[in-house]
């Protein structure tokens, strides 16, 4: 194309000024990924300019529509597009992409950035995350009297192939198509490369049929670069009554530089030269970081103008809704705040209670936490027999029961636990997820973006030890502690019995920042006349201590305290008194002050020892010996396995010994 | 249906044996998955009577047809057939399902049961391992001479509607389509139910579309407890000449039962009682656990007479082959043998070695392995050109190109580390993958396999610290190291520099049992003169030693022994004398006898100080003091990113001192 001079009519100045600022704004990082953030500019310019309901000064606001940049390393176009929106994103933010301490980090980032509505980059995990948004509003509109007055928006997410290449997504759209979120328009870019090459040396799928295969209303727009098109699209998505829909746009990845369909326009800067020519065939003319005010007065007139009226509406109609329904208005701003403190249902007596698996203890808490809390909302991966978080009476959520808050996830862990962290950040519900405890496995990478995010998840995972018995070592978890432990911001409880479990679920809801996982048991443990449910949340406490001076202590979790009690108790009567130690979370014990933690390992290091049926990795922190698993389990008789494994008080009472005394 | 007495053909008869075992070995055991196990019963039995080819006789013969059960809860149904065929299952193998120490584990492992082929139970993991397979199937027959004599059988695969739900699934049918894997052909028993309820509840895509996105043959078969239709299916399967073939069989969960259709029959027993009924269903009347004759007769006549004489015919071939081909026949066992030590590349000089990236290190291994090594294969997940594994002139391995050994895996992390699981089950190919370190965490589940299987996978994964600078916090690894070291059988290095990482790899090759992750620099580090590449397989060793008594250590691994060793000297020249340890792999030092141990960190526990640029955990295995990043990164320059977290030589300095003398 020539760069014949011509007048650029108000969409097409915008669009270009994007454009050219996204390209002066990885010149100067001298870092990022110019090539969706240029090929994608029309579509997202469509969409903020056309139809997304947000209001820069209140970017907090609950109603608003959501936008998740599932692509994140196409961010300096985000930030360029709220710039120009009127978010707070100066030009000076701009020029700092990238820098330490800027609000323009590499990927987006929530929290660091206004108008950012998910951290995003790990690929596929931004969809997953849309999808969990548009089943918040969707549920919150379900659940409250004219609940369409408090929650109406619409989820708006851009992806590109990549994220489509990622198992997740297939998971994230089979399941939105399942529960027809109209609300919820993907725009996939479908711009021809990847980081490595064409998209064609690696995928080669037809992205329409798939999407048809999961129910979703798909539309093609052939020329992604037509902002017209791309609106007009979003226009009739926005009318779906029934399934999701995806928009896909074809356009060429690195529009306007020398390399324009090129890979190598995905993750290297143009530079001043290709920069400089990109600019002119857009017919930019405009110095390095200059915006007309042709540009934001378009956006004024349009997304500003739109979002503050918006915004204003919704001021009025629920300052009438707090009128006429007090009792639910306080119920939702509670919940919109994630507020769970209020909620939670009253304690259960424990005097009378016999052995039980914590998984069942964990199951009852959820029960009566359904009851007490309007806003509770969650289920399992199709485990939830097993992880007895079924809801007794409760109709499965789904388009026909939206004001149902118990989710049947299908086998889909990754999603499911990707797809909590978007119902958190959009607000409104509290929830939780649950599978077995080896399958986190397969949520590492969504737990990790919940702590990243600082969002109060619940997992519960149950299953949580060789004595799972018959499934054997692939369903045997045996190093999945030490990984959740391992998480920043994640904390980890192992109850030793029904008592610490519900001290530990009630814990993890009265939270309002950073998540939480709860590892439950399978078999049943006995409800332990010493536990404590008020010393949960130091993380350890003195369990026992024997008559004499002890020459040792035992530090246990989850089910092996009572084991650990049985072991001391065998020890003391042959002359070695010990003190057993309960250790639920380690990440509790670490915000206890030194002194504090100092009186309850108040032992020589040699002379504790840490026990628990799972990988000692880690435990050299606070035991200078250590019993537990290092190698991979086996399938058998749990008694057996548990025999076999060593883990009898008579054979730990040994081990003890042993490691204690040399005999 | 009324069970009016009649009489069963051979083929009724061998199915109402194979199904009343099952019901046997389940309420024997009194666990379970009956569900599918019962309605897959026809279909298998269609498979292994009249396709599948191998030899009981030799169960790891390399040119046998590979099956794997992805579905593995339905173990009870694979020895079942394994017993029938003629391996060495015997009955009382059958009695002793899913009891310790058994023949017959609760999922199907390798190395335990003769005739499994993966080991499988976690869902969605069993179709990418036969993905893996198949291309190594492929691979193979077209990088020799007359390769088809060498290897040349079908890949079946058997799984449910969890497999297909789980996102690996995705990216492997994905992957297979794009690959054109047509010897590949799954069987997916679409039974109506998931553990929690009717597939309905959380599943409603149209399955078929899905397959045919991905370019697969779909061949649907509306009754799918007939032997003959599955059969027929299979058949036509068997004649593609372009793509991979999803047989699609529509069955009831857990035919014959009281409960049959209903989610019930998935994971319990049917019991005494309800067996009984099912099994007059079927009109069998054996006493439990007792097959006719004419059943095996049936197995003999067929599968064992099919098998044998392929195994005899491939001798023969294979004979005249190593005739006729010496050199390649060589090669071809080594390659099946997985065995690399006589194939690595000559080990670099590295006298004049300016500075450079450990991902720079690795990958010029990987092209020298390529040169050396003619089973080398593997590639990465779309950053090939970050992790500098894309080897020089290679075209990317597909269907035009099959005698390529660089893989172009598409952003597809969980299936490229579940296949290459595939491939070396497969044997014939020696693997590595690579990615981000980060997304290590996407691969968890397949790494655990690998370990699980003892399979000698290679990870190569790069970008390995806060180094990583730009990308920010969801790129940088903080926990991902803490997560490897703590999965059993892994061996994890982290190499200091260009000659660690040679090492390393050397050693990863040389393996021929269990998998070892390499995790490499993104920025430049030096190469040190005081390094040495024969201390690497010891996992620590003594790198530095100050001429005056040292006071304390400093065990540092990775681009943080350089940092060490210039903190080390700063500390000397202010009269702190310190020694440096370099611990390239945990793994390999724990395999140290004590005493060596003992000599390499023969400092007292408080004197030793570790550093490394991830998250502490684990680390007080080691170390009574620890420096880390127990927090996640930020995104900026990585000079910048470096200093705001600490680790300069000054700082790193002044920390030491701290942390060893209190100022």
């Amino acid at each position: 194309m020539k760069n014949a001079k011509k007048t650029l009519n108000t969409a097409e100045l915008s669009v270009a000024a994007i454009r050219s600022t996204v390209i002066d704004v990885i010149n100067k990082a001298n870092s990022g990924h110019p090539g969706m953030a240029l090929d994608a500019a029309p579509a997202l310019y469509a969409l903020f300019h056309d139809h997304l309901v947000a209001d820069p000064a209140h970017p907090q606001w609950g109603n608003r529509d959501r936008f998740v940049l599932s692509s994140g390393h196409a961010s300096s176009l985000l930030y360029t597009m709220l710039h120009v929106s009127g978010y707070d994103v100066s030009m000076d933010d701009l020029k700092n992409f990238r820098q330490l301490g800027s609000k323009t980090p590499g990927h987006p980032e929530i929290g660091v950035t206004p108008g950012v509505d998910a951290t995003s980059g790990p690929l596929g995990q931004g969809i997953a995350q849309a999808v969990g948004m548009a089943i918040a509003e969707k549920a919150i509109a379900a659940q409250y009297p004219e609940g369409e007055k408090l929650m109406s928006h619409y989820t708006y997410c851009l992806c590109g192939d990549g994220c489509l290449e990622e198992g997740i997504s297939q998971e994230a759209i089979s399941l939105a198509g399942h529960l027809r979120l109209n609300k919820l328009i993907l725009i996939y870019d479908e711009n021809g490369a990847t980081l490595d090459g064409p998209t064609s040396d690696s995928l080669t799928e037809n992205q329409k049929l798939r999407f048809l295969a999961s129910e979703w209303n798909v539309i093609d727009v052939k020329d992604g670069n037509s902002v017209e098109a791309v609106s007009k699209a979003i226009g009739k998505a926005k009318k779906s009554q029934d399934y999701p829909t995806v928009i896909i746009i074809h356009t060429k990845i690195g529009f306007g530089s020398k390399l324009e369909g090129s890979h190598k326009t995905h993750g290297s800067p143009l530079g001043a030269e290709d920069g400089a020519y990109a600019k002119s065939r857009y017919g930019y003319e405009e110095p390095d970081f200059t915006i007309p005010e042709a540009v934001y007065e378009d956006f004024r007139n349009s997304f500003l103008a739109r979002g503050t009226a918006a915004y204003e509406a919704y001021e009025e109609t629920t300052k009438a809704y707090a009128e006429a329904h007090p009792q639910e208005w306080r119920v939702f701003t509670d919940a919109m705040a994630l507020k769970g403190k209020g909620y939670l249902p009253k304690p259960r007596d424990f005097a009378e209670s016999k052995a039980e698996a914590t998984r069942t203890s964990g199951g009852k808490f959820i029960s009566d936490l359904h009851a007490s809390m309007p806003f509770a909302f969650g289920g399992s991966a199709d485990v939830a027999g097993s992880t007895k978080t079924n809801v007794k009476g409760e109709p499965i959520f789904s388009f026909d029961n939206p004001q149902s808050r118990d989710v049947h996830w299908g086998i889909r862990e990754f999603a499911m636990a990707a797809c909590q962290n978007g119902i958190l950040l959009h607000g409104g519900l509290r929830t939780y997820v649950a599978c077995f405890c080896v399958f986190a496995d397969y949520m590492k990478a969504a737990i990790r973006m919940a702590a990243l995010e600082e969002i109060p998840a619940v997992y519960l995972f149950t299953h949580d030890s060789l004595a799972v018995g018959e499934d054997g070592p692939t369903h045997q978890p045996i190093e999945q502690l030490a990984m959740l432990r391992s998480i920043p911001n994640l904390e980890v409880f192992r109850p030793a019995d029904a008592k610490e479990s519900e001290a530990a679920l009630r814990y993890a809801f009265s939270k309002t920042k950073g998540p939480t996982a709860i590892i439950l048991t399978r078999q049943d443990v006995p409800v332990l006349p010493l536990t404590d449910e008020s010393k949960v949340e130091d993380g350890a406490y003195l369990l026992y201590v024997p008559a004499k001076k002890a020459v040792g202590q035992i530090i246990a979790t989850g089910s092996e305290v009572a084991l650990a009690l049985d072991a001391a108790a065998l020890l003391e009567k042959k002359g070695l008194p010990l003190e057993v130690v309960s250790m639920p979370s380690w990440e509790r014990f670490e915000a206890l002050d030194e002194a504090k933690k100092a009186k309850i390992l108040h032992l020589p290091y040699d002379k504790r020892v840490s026990l628990e049926m799972l990988s000692t990795f880690g435990w050299a922190k606070y035991a200078g010996k250590q019993i537990g698993v290092d190698t991979f389990g086996a399938s058998g008789k749990d008694k057996m396995v548990l025999e076999h494994f060593g883990f009898t008080a008579i054979q730990i009472a040994g081990q003890v010994s042993v490691l204690l005394e040399g005999k």
